[in-house]
């Protein structure tokens, strides 16, 4: 993680690329959607949505996973050219999560962030406050979810 | 579900309630948020939470799962009762999605929720549209989670 300080309003993240597969789509569902859209493709047929699609806390929830992995890999390469790394987190909280469009067994999503606004956190000294932009869409150029996250991430240290 | 025109702002559902365990919180995480303090009990010593925690996305992905349990229990006692059930659905999305506190293994998580706005849907005849402000508070009182969600409800059919 870069410092805040080194962070620019605009600057893009790729996040990651995800396929849905039916077998995910009903794992999470079992667990956490049980709803029969998201679990059985004969009733899914029959559902306003027409097919098998992902919960949106799904969709939602594998962003993340992408974006802990993007975070990690961008981390272990500062580290390897032996650069500071910045703590980041915790994450305060979602604006705006909207879902556009379901998302169907194969589809493939690509996650693309952007920094939208910056600030210096007045509660937490030594970090500021960044805003980002998160939009998924699928393999025709559809979005399917965005939603705007606040994180912490470290200052740079002040030279002494 | 309760046709939208039966639908109150300042209507309550208590959702139900839910005991977050270090399996489920580590499942979750493994799969969607493979963050060290949401993993691993030591290092999560280690971190700023001070202990393991779940996810964020897991703790709003239980509430989704309370609420289908919820719904598909009223809907089965209004069918018994031989009323009519209003479908419901899809979420549009969330807003303002908070993560207050962390959620840490052993911690009930009460979820409420109370519709906070109405109005008829512009592009879906037949429909309304419902806001509904959902909190989850903890064993101690303290708000963990809040978020507003904005559904699909059906309208009473006229009578002919």
């Amino acid at each position: 993680m870069k410092y805040y300080d080194d962070i620019r309003i605009g600057d893009v993240l790729m996040t990651g690329r995800h396929v849905f597969t039916a077998d995910e789509i009903k794992s999470f569902a079992r667990r956490f959607d049980p709803q029969l859209f998201h679990l059985d493709e004969e009733e899914a047929v029959r559902s306003h949505f027409g097919a098998l699609c992902a919960s949106g806390w799904h969709t939602a929830s594998v962003w993340m996973r992408l974006n802990v992995d993007y975070r990690r890999a961008e981390s272990d390469a500062a580290r390897a050219r032996g650069e500071a790394i910045a703590q980041s987190g915790p994450a305060l909280g979602v604006r705006d999560l909207k879902w556009f469009k379901p998302v169907y067994v194969g589809d493939a999503i690509d996650y693309k962030s952007e920094v939208s606004d910056l600030r210096v956190s007045n509660s937490r000294p030594g970090f500021g406050l960044m805003m980002v932009l998160t939009t998924g869409v699928n393999q025709n150029g559809v979005p399917v979810i965005s939603f705007i996250s606040t994180t912490f991430v470290e200052r740079r240290p002040e030279k002494p």
